[in-house]
């Protein structure tokens, strides 16, 4: 038994465990900010069984990566319009860090 | 020394810190939601010597069982009130899932 | 690698997570309640290699530790101003309560 603790980024926090519990694993959500990611993070908690382990990383891997996302900036208040074409710009999203813990123990009442 | 994670639900949580404060347990609540059980849960941090496991667990399962519990279901908007007898009925509430994380090392400071 | 757990008090959280950061550790802020310190206290997840856990529990104590503090107690409702004269009181502020756990293995994706 291992319990793994992942801080994602909020906007990746529904769309993985939706992705976790497809795969019947049990997760809690921990509410928690700044740090290991930006502003905006989430702590999930999973309990699973030694042999699942690899099977939840992959998940949280395929729904958490840090990617790149294309954004249209915001136009400059009281910017000339003719003369500033905003252009979509790539920044950084998502990332994952995850701390797999060993478990002595494991009870459900 | 132990740290002992449990997923419980609100209603159960303070009855249960007040059990394991009444033992002389340690509990710090941390606000969760989600996955190991219905919506609004728990989780509560007990940091106890091995010798004392067993007993935290013990409070935990007399505290927080999964149990059934009767509940006046609410009566339909706009219903025939002639026609319609609510009857209480039994839904399941509580549950805990707890895990036991071997600790390092332990400091107060 | 380790994951430090540290429930310190809010008031000290914030100069913690600055100290911890300037030596570079990274951190992960979890609202809790309750239990091993007075109200208001915040869990600091920390992850850190095995080498460095003493430098990570040397500026928790740093910033954390229990310490006494003088207040201005606030004057009585309605009291005779002439006959009361407040003095300042030591009362404890501070204080961490810290867990070092063992972890089997480590991922940022
Ligand atoms: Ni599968
Ligand atoms: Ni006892
Ligand atoms: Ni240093």
């Amino acid at each position: 038994m291992k319990l793994i603790l992942a801080v994602v980024q909020d906007k990746d926090s529904n769309r993985l465990t939706d992705a976790l519990g497809e795969e019947n694993f049990k997760t809690t959500k921990l509410s928690t900010t700044g740090g290991f990611l930006k502003e905006g993070n989430t702590t999930l908690m999973i309990g699973c069984e030694d042999k699942y382990v690899d099977e939840a990383l992959e998940i949280i891997r395929d729904n958490c990566s840090q990617r790149e996302q294309m954004v249209a900036p915001i136009s400059p208040m009281g910017g000339n319009a003719d003369s500033y074409i905003p252009r979509p710009i790539n920044v950084e999203v998502g990332g994952a860090t995850v701390f797999v813990v060993p478990v002595d123990s494991f009870f459900q009442f």
